[in-house]
């Protein structure tokens, strides 16, 4: 059964992109520790960040970085933390998370947003990139 | 001032090493989230992650990959996490962390070793490089 970010990544379920390439996709967490809360997912359904081959892990961190640069311009931040989890969903996916304390990168507090917040901040960190 | 991260990769604070190149220096969190906690850090003191230069980046997590999969031969665990935060020393450092559930990750919890596990520890992960 293909992964929800798979569905994602096809468009079989909708998402606020942010930035796609031919190995990779990048779109916002739906229900996000912080505004700008993004992942990025390799195409190829891999569970574990480890698992991928030196050059997909390698790929992955460098486009993963442009996200963040672009993150970095268009969200005000203190900087941008990532984080590499995957016990929920085995599909490889970089947390990529404006930070402004401690507890916007420790997954217990979420923040509510309007869909119309989704769409511009998708294309405020599009813009920069 | 030097970073108390400069001061262990100088030897003026003792930690338990992991491995070290011209570039890195990596050994055990002296205050784990889970036993095999180890931090990565480049010897160039650099606040941000993303401050990095693109190949001082990508040659991190190249780096730090190889020890993440040293240390999944060397501690039984589900996966390997990794986090970058930052908030409280301003020198990158990479966390990776032996992964059994969520809260191994969140930074809410510590776990207390004695010196002798440390030492096991670090040469078991050494030894799978």
């Amino acid at each position: 059964m293909s992964s929800i970010f798979t569905k994602i990544i096809s468009g079989e379920i909708p998402s606020y992109k942010v930035a796609e390439n031919e190995d990779f996709y990048a779109f916002l967490d739906i229900n996000p520790n912080a505004k700008g809360h993004t992942l990025v997912v390799p195409k190829k359904e891999v569970n574990k960040l480890f698992d991928l081959d030196e050059a997909m892990y390698n790929s992955l961190m460098s486009f993963s970085r442009e996200i963040a640069l672009a993150m970095e311009k268009a969200i005000p931040c203190e900087r941008i933390g990532m984080s590499v989890i995957g016990l929920e969903v085995p599909h490889v996916h970089v947390h990529l998370i404006p930070l402004q304390k401690m507890e916007d990168i420790q997954f217990i507090k979420k923040v509510t947003l309007q869909p119309e917040e989704f769409e511009a901040v998708s294309k405020a960190i599009s813009a920069n990139l």
